[in-house]
């Protein structure tokens, strides 16, 4: 009797099965086994750590412990961890065969197998260990009382070897905290590349010593001294990342020009003299940092000895400071303009027989690349470095499309069978503001396109691009996030994961879990409508925003000048962002009802027609007090409009003529305010 | 009839006329004229700087530009200004009489003048007219479609010189980011001091290359660097605050004695030898980093030439780091246990003729003043460094309070008739969770002390005081904003500005316009709900804690253990803050309908009443599938059902007996449940 009573008592308080779909897991391990029983977190939970790793373990496994306990408020009485195998009958049990060289092509694999008592991870290397730990804080699961792990077995490892973010400091400067929060996300999705834009038109931001006039004249202040430089190496290095900086050159070259005019190309001609006598000559150019946004013509002048010996120079102060392997020229968007106004570059390249710019610039460019090797460096460049001449060390980073007139990674292709390595761009401009699922279903290996084992070893993986023109530290991280944790899943999971709805479903949870890390996308955003509602209560324009997405692609920023650097990005489309969270709901919705048009399926599509009336209706009040409401308000008006019209097409009671319908709803296609689109325009049209 | 439609067409546009009592100024200014007409804002506003400003003052408007764009969405056309006399015609207009010293006693003065076509800035320092943008930018108001400044007069000055907030990095280390858009918030509330509290027990936060043994033994890898130190005191500088740094000795001294056991008091008495002979020694004790909160007695030995050359070497190296004229030691909470159980220091005593501990304490002291001397730096400490032998020289900073047995404020007095220059910051301890008001109405001139005008003038002032045992980076904020703001005003503003109504409503846009700098007390609450409801909806819970405060004094962490340094700070009472939304309200509700007790009166307390039953069923709901909600459910209920009751008293229906209704509105006050007290208890017993 006594027996049975504890079987009955053991049944109510264990948790429920957890079955293996219902796991949150991004990236998703290449292989999963969810077993019966549960491990039960409690006080008492420890972490041991065995083997030959490098110490960064210990750091982090003490985050670990300090992300689990926020979680789950348990209290663990392990606080932190400094030494190896300091607690052996730990119910985790971390054991690592060597310490994890930051780089390309080390071994990141793990096993991690959890039973009902005991918690075991087996890396190689302490890499595969700390990504043993990301995929364990996403095991976690719950019932009402408590927090505990589903017995399971998975073993993982990735599917390319760079999978990387790079940030653009340059437009928009991104402090060191702005940073630091984005190395946590990366670490989190199992990303092992940090490339960092450094310098742009708009902005230098590299303390450098020995040339202080880049940041005295070129940054407006705005730098990363090189301790910071250092500390966000060393962060880097004790999540796994490796960091890949970026001098973009001889191109997008105004800041570095405002402080060295005289490596510049562009020539002034001079008219002067007397009456008599007219005399002409040449001037050097001035150059100012960069506000607006764009392609701009200032580009170092590749014939002048100065330009090397400045370049020689800069890389011997910046080098040091990155221990890793790669150094990333840019070398892309020089439409060459002043070097064909420049009579003596025009001369220099008859006499070295260089017959384009292009063969002009990779001259240039193999100047550079013995600078970068004395310091161990191999050289990167966007695509455009790509050309005869060039080394075959150069890893070619592919990121022209069909906005630049070329077929999407038709240069990845061409790196590749040319011999070169290449790293995926293009299809990754997480700026650019499309849906998640166009980044998601884009695989760094060409479907199709005739690849021998060798040329695809050389896809080395890919990168999301995060150019920040609109975006500032408030908003970096919703642009950043949580999409690019998709990306993270293409560059690591097996090629067949490709189930967008799943994707999605794993993504909120995803999301959800960043802010632990610090990352702002959810905050921010109520932080930006309370300042567009002027304090006064967000729900409607809320409500609206989930329904609005900002411009696509390069429309936002018209012709560049729309916006300056310094302009505010405080505004509505700054709140919103891509994938916007009601539309996938309305059309399902939609689709349901038209499927089967049940009451039930009707009230559904009714619901956010009201709830979108009675946001206009909000959206109005909020006006009253609130200027920067106003231009929201047409385009809640038109999506109210349409609403309310559909409500009666839905009854069947509808008076418009067809054209009227279908005019009312065409309305709702439009980019002509506050620089958003109605996200729910496919959707709304399915409906006529 | 031409004139009266454009006559009337102005009438439809013009601003509202804007009253004194509607400006949400704080610190409230010395003089305030409100006239007629505005100045309106648009894309062509732009300032103009002459006179002998330091240049921190082109900083200062850079951002005041952006602030104010980000706040309008204007597109202002001009977006950094870098020199004097740059827009002669600009419609602000700045001038400065000289550069501002940071330090004390310097003219802070500004005034303001809004005309309906232009606006006058006149300071003797940049110092005052940093000062008085916060006040332009505090005066902004809109209608439904424009920005504009009402026309008025304003003239102001601080109160007090010493307008401080102490930060402690050690408890929990608060990183760069934290410190400075705290120093953003203080600038905003024309505070001028920051007291930055680096050393304690639980940490040593500040990079010493000739001492590493501090940061790599006590720190946890948590600390400052000297150029980070550097880059925060320009940071400060440029906002017009002086920074004043604290190393805590002799007492607190867990972590400097975790890397210099040999310089420590406390002695261990080994005893050994063999069965003849018994051998007694004395040996070093070792120390470790304090994870608990309270008073602990590890203590520098006075008696040690050595703990005055480690001393003397620490402020060499830390002194230049600050350009400041003061440096605070701490000198708090010795309790000498470790001194009296050591024969060494006693003896010392004797032979030097120091009767007490204090007065061998004062001899410490003593010791240290030459030290900072000769680094220009006066000694300030806490008030139990205050006795006969104390140089006259040093700051008093005044803190005890009947909470460590003694009278409020005495030390204050006492200093100042004993000629010490004293700051005040008993009463403004902000980490203890105590109500606004209390901070607000305390102020540093003591009421009915016969002082002399001498006496007067040396207190300086006051600081709020944020111990970080119970906060971390993620709550820092939410524990010093807004209610730092009210000792801001109590500091800056004239002595009769005591309405605490009044400031309560003008705190509500101040906290609002806070997020402008990036400050979290606002959005970091959101942050800590999710967690706590797994992702699900927080409307409840945020409802909940809406009337709902963290426990008041030192009792949330009882005997100082109960949380360690390492403790999740990701529960309700990290959420919940003093002053809770929605006690006011209620209040307000209560006395109204107890005065009159109409319909309207009566539906308005019985919706309390209904939210918070709702809010409890809410709870519960949450609480299936999230376990940090089950510590909330027993205070949700016992609100919930005083609720139900106090409803049907409202109807005359209820059928308990007085003594029954009385302990079930009794039960709402406790302190038993996820360390929050409920904030409307005290209302709730004014119904029976």
């Amino acid at each position: 009797m006594k027996y049975l009573f504890v079987l009955l008592l053991a049944g109510v308080t264990a948790s429920a099965q957890v079955q293996k779909e219902q796991l949150n897991l991004m990236p998703w391990p290449q292989n999963v086994v969810v077993n019966n029983g549960n491990f039960t977190l409690s006080k008492n939970f420890k972490v041991n750590i065995s083997g030959n790793p490098n110490p960064r373990i210990f750091g982090g496994v003490t985050r670990f412990l300090r992300r689990l306990d926020g979680r789950t408020g348990i209290f663990f009485e392990q606080g932190y961890i400094s030494k190896l195998n300091e607690v052996p009958n730990a119910e985790l049990q971390i054991n690592c065969d060597k310490g994890g060289k930051i780089g390309l092509y080390e071994d990141e694999s793990y096993s991690l197998d959890v039973k009902a008592n005991k918690i075991t991870i087996n890396a190689t290397s302490d890499l595969g260990a700390l990504h043993g730990l990301e995929t364990l804080l996403q095991l976690l699961q719950n019932d009402s009382k408590s927090f505990y792990f589903p017995a399971s077995q998975i073993s993982d490892f990735p599917r390319f070897t760079w999978r990387g973010l790079m940030l653009d400091a340059s437009r928009h400067f991104q402090p060191v905290d702005v940073v630091k929060r984005n190395l946590d996300a990366l670490a989190a999705m199992k990303m092992n590349v940090f490339h960092w834009h450094l310098v742009d038109d708009q902005g230098w931001r590299i303390e450098t010593k020995k040339h202080p006039k880049l940041i005295e004249l070129a940054s407006d202040g705005l730098y990363y001294t090189q301790e910071e430089i250092k500390n966000i190496v060393k962060y880097a290095d004790e999540r796994g990342i490796l960091i890949v900086p970026e001098i973009d050159v001889p191109g997008h070259a105004s800041a570095i020009l405002t402080a060295y005019p005289e490596i510049g190309s562009k020539v002034i001609t001079l008219t002067g003299g007397t009456s008599e006598k007219n005399i002409q000559g040449t001037a050097i150019a001035t150059y100012g940092i960069e506000r607006n946004a764009g392609i701009f013509s200032p580009t170092l002048d590749p014939t002048n000895p100065k330009t090397y010996k400045i370049l020689n120079e800069l890389f011997d102060e910046v080098c040091p400071l990155f221990p890793g392997a790669y150094f990333h020229i840019g070398g892309d968007e020089n439409e060459g303009k002043d070097w064909d106004a420049n009579p003596k570059i025009q001369e220099f390249k008859k006499k070295n027989n260089l017959k384009t710019n292009h063969e002009l610039q990779t001259y240039f460019t193999m100047q550079l690349a013995p600078m970068l090797k004395k310091h161990g460096k191999q050289l990167m460049g966007w695509e455009e470095i790509l050309t005869k001449n060039l080394s075959k060390e150069a890893i070619v980073h592919s990121w022209r499309g069909p906005n630049e007139g070329v077929v999407a990674g038709q240069s990845l292709v061409d790196a590749v069978k040319k011999g070169y390595k290449t790293v995926l761009s293009n299809g990754f401009y997480i700026d650019l503001m499309y849906p998640i699922a166009s980044h998601y279903l884009n695989d760094p290996m060409p479907k199709g396109a005739d690849l021998t084992a060798e040329e695809k070893a050389r896809i080395l993986g890919g990168e999301a691009t995060m150019w920040t023109e609109l975006a500032t530290p408030t908003t970096f991280d919703s642009r950043v996030w949580p999409r690019t944790a998709a990306i993270a899943e293409r560059l690591w999971s097996a090629e067949n994961i490709t189930d967008v709805a799943n994707m999605r479903k794993r993504l909120e949870s995803v999301s959800f879990r960043l802010e632990e890390l610090g990352l702002t996308h959810i905050r921010n955003k109520a932080v930006i409508l309370r300042n567009i509602a002027n304090n006064q209560n967000i729900k409607s324009i809320n409500e609206f925003s989930n329904v609005c997405e900002p411009l696509k692609g390069y429309t936002r920023n018209k012709g560049g000048t729309e916006y300056q650097m310094y302009s505010p990005f405080t505004l509505f489309a700054d709140a919103c962002t891509p994938d916007a969270k009601d539309s996938l709901a309305f059309d399902e919705a939609v689709s349901q009802y038209l499927a089967n048009k049940t009451p039930d399926n009707k009230a559904k599509v009714a619901a956010f027609f009201n709830k979108w009336i009675s946001v206009n209706k909000g959206l109005i009040e909020l006006s009253a007090n609130a200027p920067l409401v106003q231009s929201i308000l047409p385009l809640s008006k038109k999506l109210s409009d349409a609403s309310q019209e559909l409500l009666l097409v839905l009854d069947n009671k509808s008076t418009l003529k067809s054209a009227d319908l279908k005019s009312l709803i065409e309305q709702c296609n439009t980019k002509e305010h506050a620089d958003v689109e109605l996200s729910v325009y496919e959707s709304l049209k399915k409906l006529i």
